[in-house]
């Protein structure tokens, strides 16, 4: 069914997050179909991304710069919100409302799947506040049973920095990601957020 | 959020068939976690896809060869089944109830498009039907309004080379395109097909 070349790209398509083999087929017949307009431009695309997105070595964040573009830019208020994911980051930024820098933990303590401190990135959150000037931490970790243990075992590890810790404010529904949140839920229980 | 690189990617991403942004950013975070076993193998095989995947001059298929793997194919009957798309082709192939050869026509005739039969590939069609040889033309197209009016045309241009001509059997569903329909849908309506 059209080479192996072909296979093999719509089997690449069809495990990525979301796809299965029909929906891989038709992208794969799209970008066939408009080679140079389409499959190449992609193929490049992803050459470029390959080479010049790295992870941030302050905060985790992905971008083309290290540190990147949130971590330097000079007006951002000296507050640190912690989430799990880059996703998550990006979902605070595109709702426009907070102003601060971010730290992307990379997961959140699970002892189900036996996943630990060590594997998370606390490390260098610790190492931030150590060199001081932050004025506030904001925990807005997902509203489950693991993200609740995560924020649990950070405030611990926090407080000797006697920085302020806050999270957000419920509103944020039991089990949701918060990627998948409007915006409008974002701000709202961002605007809302308590002590931790 | 992230530079343009990587902004880039995941615009490219969504403006694929059935993804949008929210499914692009999660594919394109998927595709940078795994960088070496992700992101650069699909560019490469993007990039092969490019280099060797070209259109049957025959019938219209995708493939690495051209002529394609059916074409050359010496144990398939000398039927011919006309489909609309090459994703109908492959709908049928997997089926794996028909062991002819096949003809994409890359499109229907669009009154309202305007599409007319030169924007077809019907003189290719036209042309393997001179040369000989061919059993039986089996007509696979939707059925829509564009598609009867394709197949009408179709059967007027083909009557003077006297090979019988037949359709699918009403079994697929009006509206339907050949491309969702299950195995089953599609055995049944290839077995009971009539005179055209
Ligand atoms: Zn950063
Ligand atoms: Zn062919």
């Amino acid at each position: 069914m059209g080479g192996t070349e072909l296979e093999n790209l719509i089997t690449m398509f069809a495990r990525l997050p979301g796809l299965g083999p029909r929906s891989a087929r038709r992208i794969v017949l799209k970008l066939l179909r408009e080679k140079e307009n389409g499959l190449v431009p992609l193929a490049d695309a992803l050459r470029n991304a390959a080479a010049s997105v790295h992870t941030c070595s302050v905060c985790g964040n992905l971008d083309s710069s290290d540190p990147c573009a949130i971590c330097t830019e000079t007006l951002r208020e000296a507050r640190i919100c912690v989430v799990e994911t880059v996703a998550d980051l990006w979902a605070l930024e595109r709702a426009h409302v907070y102003r601060g820098k971010y730290h992307v933990l990379g997961g959140t303590l699970s002892a189900l799947s036996g996943r630990g401190p060590e594997e998370l990135a606390i490390a260098p959150l610790l190492k931030r506040l150590e060199q001081g000037g932050v004025e506030e931490i904001i925990l807005a970790l997902p509203a489950t049973v693991d993200g609740a243990a995560t924020a649990h075992y950070l405030i611990e590890r926090l407080r000797r920095f006697a920085v302020p810790i806050s999270r957000l404010a419920q509103g944020v529904p039991i089990g949701g990601a918060l990627e998948v949140l409007d915006e409008g839920t974002l701000a709202t229980a961002l605007r809302a957020r308590g002590a931790a």
